[in-house]
């Protein structure tokens, strides 16, 4: 739940939950993906032939346990599945089929291969999201291709820009985050390894060779990947995980930052068509969306260190807290990673620019926007004595094209064009192109 | 709720309830304290006379937010304030009461304060449990006061301790962290100042003297400590916050570490009584507290870190990110700080030591444990060359004590204190007698 | 020295070294500091009458270890203090005086008092820029004190404030961050534990009665405080100084940030006498020192953090890593604490407020910057329907004082009153006194 | 440099330094690095034809900067790269290659382009000492093929293992994170894009053709990859760095902690040859690498988490502290990664393990290490109530063995073979041999 406090992850409710109505990367999602887990190991067994369909099927169909009372019986074990093999035991009739359950298997290859489940899940809500924003994105960038803007550095005017060039990088990014986190999640691996990631129990129990089998049986029947080894204390998978989960957010933090910017009254020159109000402040537009996106991309690189502490600590057969540590720390990074992917999406689809505003802030420095053109053009012909002189002059207050008309070395007509902030923004078109070119070849439109 | 990958978490549902059953820190705790802080303003405005006590009483008494419909409603605005506001107006039939619920206030002096109360009920079990944890260890240490142990350094023995001292270290630290608690819990402030911390809309509604006196007003009324000035972008009572449940989670850290380490079979030296069982490896008797306390430490750290860079990052008269990414991380670290010291008192009330074992243990150098006290005693007769000879041979494997006899500059009794480990136990008794006297001080025994 | 990606650091280098040249926290400072602890404890000894005050004089005066050759030996040990021992015994010509150097120390006692030693001077630096940063911004506070501005919530205007009230925030903030950082700097302990923390050495050397006074002496001699017990695992004397430390560089970052947005050229309500300028766009000049701060606060919080870290897994008698990891990361958060502290100081020196433009920005929203003010007054008096009408129609785009005006219930100077801004600053000039002689009483003017 | 406080950066002084002497990662390199950039840079130019080569080559040939100069200078502009080229400059006598010096380019390209060039020279370093490491694991993991051990879960024995399989399993760490820095090595990009991403500068003075060339050109100068398109504030090419490093420092840590907890003397399973002696307290052989690796592993996370956060808040063309918070991590976590991976191989040369201390601990439970094996095998033969009984009796005292025998439905020869913990290795040796063939394919052997 944890909605109250923290509107980014509630923000997954709106938009992203699994068919059966379990906020992904809630309780009930990690327990319907526990579960998952049992079945498969079932489902895999009755793949490698060791116990029937049938009796693989009597196990708990359709069971969806109280997440409450599960997690009130966790405490004593220390994790959920200790009390969920307990209840599905219990509720499964037939004695030879409770028998099988969770057989040969240790707590943390169904807790693992739960967290890679509900994992898949999110990335393909966040997904989903990603490439409507994207989409959003790539018609923002086409239509205000060569609108100039001032380009700004360290909260200052730098030289112009086109408003198609920020956007255009702003897209780049979320088709990278959404790519890499497709890649991350056609790589997610199943664990099975049993108490020390030997796998004894299942070489005791079916003999070597189907063990060895056993672990992409049950990767398939969960639809994950099968691990080249137990991952029990080499915690690559997590990392993985959390590299692409961490590096979406910041994309789309990257992003947040330039609306809460561009959307402030002084700027100006983007604004969002919907937003919180303000019940007592009837002039305020929030940008709420942009706000929670960054405020999820000050909260996930803390979760992504913690796993990366997770995983340097993680000694032993199993950790001696680290592993414990992991799980509720990717879930929720999970969830920052759906929450922010839908605020995204809504910011996406509200946000419009105004290309006059920006013209207009292009002015405010009365031509310096454009002193760098000025200098790689004027300075060999004048000089830099002389070029400096200008400068100084304008930023005390001359008009600079009064200045700039006044040199004997340059033409009005040359002056005009070097004073055209339009006129000074590079590649910006190209690279509008060059990103909106490279979304289609990802599907994004 | 959170429970079902969150063990540390959970264990405060065991241990720490708020009278009407809400878990402290947990969704329904956070709608109460919102209500609180909403009904504790009328009470302000009745205090100051501006409210009659009667109108203030019908706003929502015994009124329970439902959580699940406040977190929902709450996505639009960004805030569960808004909606809650909205909701209390609903129930309030009467309109001359209703139209006093928030009056003048922002969602961040409710929501602000509620964190404020919940923090207070967070610390005050947190507290009770490490007072508890505390009167254990000084159980402990008393009775071990004398008992040799190696001490170790880097994983290795450095030279001996007795086990109480060790107690007596942990002891000290667990009742300074509670006093630490209990210091910042009777400093927490209630926060109003109004949608920019100028107290602009109290001042129009009241004048200037009755709005400088309302924020006491409303301390006064939700039992915290009236503000010096609104802290909306000063986020001390945040940092101070974190600073003491911080370092109290690191020190249930440091015990736990410790307690992981002694009961290792191998070196033993310390027994829980109960524990998580293993089902299928049942000579397992897990030090699942002590796990789950470190991994409390292990996570607490970059919550304290994320509130710092909140803090740091709160620009404007309301950050623009920041104060979001606040809340859910505040909110996680309390439940760490209530689970962990829930943890922890059963951790201690569990804890046995071996000084048969220890002694046991101590031996295992063959006496090189006390090579520090030969050096100071011997090498001032026989010179460090024949010092580093004899520690040399003893190193390789000639026992120790036949190589010590053997030196006519000491007598056979004399060798015999030497390496007796329980003769270079330093100021361990006294270290022992001094935390337990300042545990007394401080009503613990 | 890590000056080149690192100014913020190479800040304290131009305000603040150590009277010898030492740059505070740098490795030289560090050498310094060893040196002295070991110095210190023969002071102490000779305090305590066992080694002659001629003797303990002899050891190495005015020496000044070469970093480059200590680092480099530090290699094999793991820790400086090993070769500096060495060094200083080399260095000592009286055998008599050479054996009393580290004797009967540990690496940590004089490792953990050498870094308590470089925090008091970079305290001392930090809180005398402090001081200097906080007496302008008294300054700016008064001057500025009933100067309206537009109050900023998620960067938005929200209703007006007064530039002295927001001034006077970051006034409180930064006061209230000297304040702690003296409290924490009079409590620093020196450390003198022996291998173990039981003092057994000093015991045996001394017996238990001088052992007793020696953590004491030792203190005096080095200028610390004497420590309740040794805290080899216990650490609560870093995390003091991490949260001390940490919060006041977060008070710093709020302020920096809050100048990065003001000095935007948009929004242009604050101006940086000088700060970086551009070699290729002369018309840039960045708010260089506000940039640094503001990378201060994003980098100070991981290394409180990492500091909690440590101290929660401080287990056994020396810790296998936590301890080790603790050194470099709390002398880059001292480091950044004098850097922000001179860049935080040169940053307020530069600092100037432009009145007429903040009046201007006031404007930008046609009155609806007091909306709230006007909900307070008229809803009463028109209804919630009509006053929604008018804000709604303001909001579109009609003139607001047109608009009210219209209305039959309010006189035109009333309108004329509740549409200026200055007319709706709350407590903003009492909060502006209040921060004043807050400050006026730690001795700030 | 550093080193005092810092071993572990320090360690990369030992093995890895580059040809120059220059400290990976240290200041010097850094300051080589962008030297590099600037000439490659020139060399792009005279590649594209638009400057001759031989004014290319008269700038500051075999130039060093002075860092300390340099770092000191860098105070002003708040960046290293503004000094550096008029220093450059300064020392370049032909004006008309001075002019070319740093033309079109902007301080980002300089910097960023370095941080590239330092990381790839610190990524080659920690590869070959990764390599080295892997071969010594690769020995081991062979030689203890079939040793069995116990396998420790949350600190106790859960089930036997083999050490070679403990060992197999770290050596596939260390081989993926061998493997995924030279991934990302080979990935690495320059950046050329202007003051604002655009090139609007190249554009200018080349026209576009060119200027869409020069990246590309650049790269090839400095032996980087041609990015895709400028990447100043979708800083991937950051997070991929963190991510490879910190993973890799990651599996080096959890190697230590198994290190760590395997070299103390009551476990004593593993033993390093060398390593940090004590000088007072001989008998102790510190595991210095190990501990040193584990401090990087609790430091290392915050650094990869710090990038995040800069990567997330990387608003407008240039951000307003981000960037600046991103070079000292960098870093610092490349001299991490340098120094840990040094470390690192000088452990795995040094890791002996000792087989039969491995069998004496496995003996330790008397034969209840075994107990899940005696379930899967005797509770369908004895049922689960009488299986319970047998291992109450032996966890109370009674031995196993006897208890055992004592079943009229197991024969000795199969009791024997039950209690064997080396016949309950399941797939250890198997997951040997697949390791140990996995690191030859990588060369290493």
């Amino acid at each position: 739940m944890f909605g109250l406090l923290d509107p980014v992850l509630a923000g997954s409710a709106a938009g992203a939950r699994m068919d059966d109505g379990a906020e992904i990367g809630g309780d009930a999602h990690v327990a319907a993906a526990l579960v998952q887990a049992e079945r498969g190991l079932l489902a895999a067994y009755a793949e490698l032939g060791v116990l029937s369909r049938a009796l693989a099927d009597e196990v708990a169909p359709g069971f969806r346990p109280d997440v409450r009372s599960l997690a009130s019986s966790a405490l004593e074990a220390g994790n959920p599945v200790v009390p969920l093999v307990e209840e599905l035991r219990r509720r499964t009739e037939n004695p030879d089929a409770a028998r099988w359950i969770h057989r040969g298997a240790t707590s943390q290859d169904i807790l693992d291969t739960a967290l890679m489940l509900i994992a898949k899940d999110g990335i393909a809500a966040a997904v989903e999201d990603l490439a409507s924003a994207a989409s959003d994105l790539t018609r923002l960038a086409v239509a205000h291709r060569d609108d100039p803007a001032a380009a700004r550095t360290l909260g200052q005017h730098a030289i112009p820009i086109t408003i198609g060039a920020r956007v255009a990088g702003r897209l780049r990014a979320l088709g990278r985050a959404r790519r890499a986190l497709l890649d991350v999640a056609a790589t997610l691996p199943a664990q099975l390894g049993g108490a020390a990631g030997t796998q004894a129990s299942f070489v005791e129990l079916f003999g070597s060779e189907l063990a060895a089998q056993l672990p992409a049986a049950f990767a398939a029947a969960t639809g994950l990947v099968a691990p080249l080894a137990p991952w029990h204390t080499d915690r690559y998978p997590i990392l993985d995980l959390a590299h692409a989960a961490g590096a979406a957010i910041a994309a789309m933090g990257a992003l947040a930052t330039d609306v809460v910017t561009l959307t402030r009254p002084e700027i100006a020159e983007a604004a969002l068509q919907r937003g919180g109000g303000s019940s007592t402040m009837p002039q305020k537009h929030n940008p709420v969306d942009a706000i929670l996106v960054r405020s999820a991309a000050m909260r996930a690189p803390a979760l992504v260190g913690q796993l990366h502490l997770a995983a340097g600590l993680a000694g032993d057969e199993r950790p001696d807290g680290a592993w414990h540590a992991e799980w509720p720390v990717l879930q929720e990074l999970l969830r920052l990673l759906v929450g922010a992917a839908a605020r995204t999406r809504a910011l996406c689809a509200a946000l419009t620019f105004d290309a006059q505003r920006a013209r207009a802030n292009l002015a405010l420095s009365d031509g310096l926007i454009v002193a760098e053109r000025l200098a790689l053009v004027l300075k060999p012909r004048i000089g830099a004595v002389r070029f400096a002189e200008v400068i100084d002059r304008a930023a005390a207050g001359e008009p600079l094209a009064v200045l700039l008309r006044a040199l004997p070395e340059a033409s009005e007509t040359e002056i005009d064009d070097l004073l055209d902030p339009a006129r000074y923004t590079g590649r910006s078109g190209a690279l509008v192109d060059e990103a909106v070119r490279a979304a289609g070849d990802e599907g994004i439109r």
